[in-house]
């Protein structure tokens, strides 16, 4: 891959913040000198279905830019487009993959959108995910009995990943438990407290609410969710929760009744066979009851109704800052029947109603942007255009690693090529919001964990990627411990709260600490260089070079611009004659330049560099003059 | 690209000839011996939105090939499915693009549908298209005025193919003079003419259809139709029409009606400013007001109605064997209203309806694959993965051909990697059933003639590609002979009937032919071989070379195959340590076997081998034994 290719992406550099709906749009396309010189440009974008063609002008040249601008018109809500350069004798297509020199599909068409945006702070949070039976246990946690279902475990019971002990294993963290450790929390410079769920179950996991009109008991009940808020957001922290708009549990009240009496309006809610005998299920589990959607009755209660489960939740004196829907992708499809969108939409407008700073994530485990054209959900917690492929270029041997069934052991080790090319394949069909809105993990308590699945020090240098590529990182609770895990399950370890790496004014008890390794000043470091660095959030993206060990790409501003490169262990690779290896990034800290073909930069101290043996990941500041303002006020029209 | 990699699609060697909703999907992948050895194998298919694996058992080995299977639940109606394959250490997935060795997007996953089928002879078909002003001109048409709209032009009048009187030429050709030929239609060996549209308008291409519910009285009126369907039919040629749902011409009797009085019922059909001084129009042309899909007066008078427009024509007397759409990806969309698929589903159910024998295919010039998922729609006019890169394959220096408003100079050239690249780029998102039913035209009345567009004799080549890839050929008139053309209207040439090379019972006159080249037989020899070999009509589609200026493929069924192999200008390429390039390929005609890595066949004489200076495209069939009959009745649930 040449370092220097010509350059879109939906970043303020090329587009504008926001489209209307028939309006014209303003797209600038860069091509460097060193590259070649384009004769024509134009912008094809597909209006109402057909393919329409406007020419572009060139803006002038910068610091070996030319830049060309051209107007489209917003004709449909996703305004869909590409570039064609006419340059060499021959044309090409730049669209959210590269450069071709072939026709290529729309699929991986560069996408904008005005549909209402999503709040601010969302594209710019970093996340920090809880598990709460596994977080943290307050002292009034021990005056909870064990419930029916379940097995009592003392903190540091081993966690089963894999039995049939494994869903009601009982920790009996709670809410408040979460409230003592909020200092930790903020340590970490997360902004953003997303918490599975907190309905009362039959589970550890709690995905198989009982009801959803109260917080569990066990974990302190609806007053502990009012005052975790509370103070949450007294320290600037949110907290989102996490609701199955796909199934409930089969305890549900509402299963409960419509079992019981086939005429109820319960009874409407759910798929039963015509003698109501059976009925649908998640997977089917026959204690996840599938939602139906084409219940009116079913979109009230849910959605509609002013006390309903979407919005109660997010109205004081909760105040939750928003939902991740589980398993968005299955909800509201079955068979024939397709409502995704349809309850999608209908969601979206309800928590927008209540409060447009409210967040709606929804979990999408295969190829998620087909259904999350921004719309609606605002992004995918998704595991294929990121995690995926990291755990790929950074695998180790792990047999028994496994991904949300997959019946494969362990990632394929790839290259960062194909790193590239995964991610790629996977992220073009996002508009550039939902993709910066997307949410990037190296791991959740549906997935092993990272340390687990990578080579030693992958998951620092992960982290590197996660809080430096567009989406919004997330942190899953035990991370920044090093925890381990081979599936979902067996992550869901308890906080070593009680051991000598405890956090800060927490009482110290003589138990053996889980800590694997502290990685929480890295992790603090990350989200600080990811608060201070606008070119992390609202930066555009360029890559740079992706081969065998090496990944190396640049978030920009007018104003600044972040150049992160990451080296594998065993690194070698030739970046444009400089040699870049595990060791040699590590000797660039504190180099006066790092000259990379047309890329002439500073580099900054004070920098993250993250390095173990053999493997090493830099992220460096550039000054502002990295790139020129752009010029405006051309009139193109 | 290896000769020989694992492989599936969706022809009967592979999968079942329908598929039931709800129902079990049994499916084969062959691994070749010589790439490797799977240790194990299973199919990921997606079901209500969630990934699911199912593990395939061994049905054992033949002739070099491991062949696997397994079942699938087909959950919704487009089954979407790739492979996945663990071997050599690491795993590889198969999906409609080819192999790869890492994670993929879904957007290329294999498809099946369980959406009702499309008659079953339209894949077998082979289609003639007739520009009916252009095609041929009876007697009775010498009666006919010349209408107050256009220019009248003598037979050999030179065609104008941009400037004001573009659209206004008139020739005169009518139906009778299509019926007079149909002896050189049916010698050509096609079995479907698709004509353009016939109701009167007031340009010579007739896309603005100043009534639906007539046929021209310049192409001979009803009666006219009526005998050339009866006289097609009693030939065993089927006749479709050409029809626009996606806007009228603005002399239409309705949108007279509707211009005039804004609270008429036909007012409703169209799309008005608020004052009526203004109305959406196809691209903004306003001799072709948009039709508005929101009516459901317009739903019943165009579609619904036991007269309706779409009803009518399929009907006795008139008997019409299809439609194909025009503006298929505009129709029903307009700004945030995206009623497409919506006006598909209901043009096909009535369609169905009225006559379940009846095609229904629609144009979609961009990316199509979206729009044709086989519930509506059963193929679609696109350009896109055949004619495009067959074009850039192919291209000669033509800086003057224009494609569909595309800006650029004539096509890329690209070598066979990237023509492949592109096809499958564009072709995969279609379910196989569909891609079966595409049309695949070298040229239309849209575009330049590919003879224009070609190198010498790539026409001829491009021939060979179109009668032998999974889709529906489209000739038309006048590609039999050679014409030129440097856009579609350029390309509306009138037929050479005047000319020496006149078909066969038609009198002759003095004036200058028009013939360029006299391809008749050369058509005549593909569409037979496509009639007489079941394997390019149902066999699968096997790629076995595509690099710089050589393309080889194979299509086969359990009992015979056909190897496919077409060489451009100045081919050079080794193919598994056999030189294959034009002259070579000519020699290898007549030779007793083509040892081509595991491929071991005989070639049979009387295969087609067409034939320039320096390109060369070969048609072998081999004989039954190439692939084992595929051994059933394993129960692997």
């Amino acid at each position: 891959m040449p370092i220097v290719l010509p350059h879109h992406d939906g970043s303020a550099l090329h587009a504008p913040d926001s489209v209307t709906l028939g309006g014209t749009v303003r797209l600038r396309i860069r091509i460097p000198r060193s590259w070649g010189t384009a004769s024509r440009v134009w912008i094809r974008s597909v209006q109402d279905g057909e393919p329409r063609y406007d020419a572009a002008l060139s803006l002038g040249e910068a610091d070996g830019w030319e830049w060309w601008e051209a107007g489209i018109l917003a004709a449909n809500p996703v305004a869909r487009y590409r570039f064609l350069l006419e340059a060499g004798g021959r044309y090409w297509s730049l669209n959210a993959k590269g450069l071709f020199s072939r026709d290529v599909a729309d699929s991986a068409d560069f996408r904008l959108t005005s549909f209402a945006p999503a709040p601010d702070w969302l594209h710019r949070a970093t996340m920090y995910q809880i598990f709460p039976d596994r977080f943290a246990r307050s002292t009034q946690a021990d005056g909870h009995p064990t419930p029916d279902w379940a097995i009592g475990c003392g903190w540091d019971t081993p966690v089963v990943g894999a039995g049939p002990e494994t869903p009601v294993q009982f920790y009996g963290g709670d809410l408040p438990g979460i409230m003592e450790k909020l200092d930790h929390i903020q340590d970490l410079g997360v902004d953003v407290i997303y918490l599975t769920p907190f309905f009362p179950a039959r589970s550890n996991h709690r995905y198989d609410a009982s009801t959803f009109d109260a917080v569990d008991p066990l974990l302190g009940g609806d007053q502990a969710l009012v005052d975790l808020v509370e103070a949450a957001h007294a320290r600037g922290i949110r907290v989102m929760g996490d609701l199955t708009a796909n199934h409930s549990g089969d305890a549900h009240e509402w299963f409960v009744k419509a079992l019981a009496d086939p005429r109820s309006e319960e009874a409407g809610y759910y798929y039963f066979s015509p003698d109501h005998s059976d009925y649908e299920s998640w997977w089917g589990v026959p204690s996840l009851p599938k939602l139906k959607w084409s219940s009116d009755a079913l979109r009230r209660r849910f959605v509609l109704d002013d006390d309903s489960v979407v919005a109660r939740w997010l109205k004081p004196p909760f105040n939750l800052d928003g939902w991740r829907i589980d398993v968005g992708n299955m909800t509201g499809r079955l068979g024939s029947v397709d409502l995704n969108h349809d309850v999608a939409r209908l969601i979206a407008g309800r928590v927008r109603e209540i409060n447009p700073d409210a967040a709606l994530l929804a979990e999408s485990t295969s190829d998620a942007a087909p259904d999350f054209s921004g719309e609606h959900w605002q992004g995918a917690m998704t595991y294929s255009n990121f995690t995926r492929p990291l755990w790929s270029w950074l695998a180790k041997d792990a047999p028994h690693v496994n991904f949300f069934g997959t019946p494969l052991a362990g990632p394929n080790r790839i290259d960062a090529d194909d790193f590239l090319a995964t991610h790629l394949d996977l992220a073009s069909g996002f508009s550039w919001d939902v993709r910066n809105q997307n949410m990037n993990a190296l791991n959740t308590h549906d997935t092993a964990r990272a340390a687990t699945v990578m080579i030693d020090g992958g998951q620092e240098l992960g982290a590197v990627l996660m809080f430096t590529l567009p989406g919004v990182p997330v942190v899953f609770a035990g991370d920044e411990f090093g925890f381990e895990g081979f599936n979902g399950e067996d992550s869901r370890t308890p906080m070593p709260w009680t051991g000598p790496e405890t956090a800060s004014g927490q009482a110290q008890r003589e138990e053996p600490a889980r800590v694997v390794k502290d990685l929480r000043a890295g992790y603090s470091a990350l989200s600080r260089l990811r608060r201070e660095e606008p070119a992390l959030t609202e930066g555009g993206l360029r890559w740079i070079h992706a081969e065998g060990d090496v990944l190396v790409f640049i978030r920009e501003t007018t104003e600044s611009s972040v150049l992160v490169a990451v080296a594998r262990s065993g690194a070698q690779a030739v970046l444009d004659g400089t040699v870049l290896s595990g060791p040699q990034l590590e000797a660039l800290r504190g180099a006066p330049d790092f000259v990379t073909g047309e890329l002439t930069a500073e580099l900054a101290p004070g920098g993250v560099l993250l390095s173990t043996e053999g493997s090493a990941a830099g992220v460096w500041t550039l000054p502002g003059t990295a790139f020129p303002t752009i010029r405006t006020g051309h009139d193109l029209d």
